[in-house]
């Protein structure tokens, strides 16, 4: 599927509900990438997000201030499942798991072809790295796949279980 | 349906998912309450969450220091919609939509009792409030219904979609 620029204002709308994120790291010439669920809308434009990046990730994140959030569907959740159970410290999780990797267009760290929409993100706040890992990320480039409104995202309650995205409702909401 | 007692411990698989929730709180004898998706787990235990609380609810959690975070299912929608639709500044929002308050146990914040689990929370860092309106919570007491393993969730797409919990499946996932 080609990658399309997706509106800076409309990203909100993939993180709000809480999906299951692969957030990928480049760092002196080496890719990596884990699972989290630990993110938050903090604003919305320019869209920052706020996430809880532990681990391998956490140093090269802290070190190259520059990631990917790659949001997969329900056809990823073995994928998904996989590099959270393995930590790039000691495999290349691109290769061991079959994730394709594609250039970002503004950071050093690379899209994942196969998840549906790709945040492009630049580190913007640090203070509550040291305590709690918390990084607030400004989204400043984003792609697309062309059917993005039908994805069923993947939802983490814990201890293995997931919840897949049921049936999307219009309601008489002003809320934006 | 009676609250119980849930443990704190597993707090983060309520939120880790994403779901919209109800923070209410109280000042000055006046209870409000507020729909808001702009939230994460920050820590397992004790439960930390972080979220963004604007509006009317921000000066009273500002100047308190106290909140529950309320989760609704999907039979408490309209609720939710209309919760979001209206500020505290104009309207008893727990009357005009039929919430039923419950007295919490640590905080003068109320319980919502039709929402299936409770989280009395403080405040424990401000550090980005100015620059966010994020919070950073520690949930010190939790509650919940008996059939909270299948409540359905409500997690917002914006512009009045919102998408209903679907199937959860247990996969062979090592984290927790």
């Amino acid at each position: 599927m080609k990658k399309k620029s997706f509106p800076l204002a409309k990203v909100y709308g993939l993180l709000e509900p809480g999906p299951v994120v692969l957030l990928s790291t480049a760092r002196r010439g080496k890719n990596n990438v884990m699972t989290l669920s630990w993110h938050t809308m903090l604003e919305f434009e320019p869209p920052l997000v706020g996430c809880v990046v532990c681990g391998y990730s956490h140093a090269a994140l802290k070190a190259t201030k520059e990631c990917v959030i790659n949001i997969p569907d329900a056809s990823l959740a073995d994928q998904v499942v996989a590099c959270g159970n393995h930590s790039g410290r000691d495999i290349d999780k691109f290769a061991a798991f079959g994730l394709t990797l594609l250039p970002a267009a503004q950071v050093q760290a690379p899209l994942i072809a196969e998840c549906f929409a790709n945040l492009e993100c630049r580190v913007l706040d640090t203070r509550l790295v040291n305590r709690y890992s918390f990084f607030v990320l400004e989204v400043v480039q984003a792609w697309a796949d062309d059917d993005i409104a039908e994805q069923q995202t993947i939802h983490h309650r814990g201890y293995g279980r997931f919840m897949f995205a049921g049936e999307t409702r219009q309601l008489d909401s002003k809320m934006r």
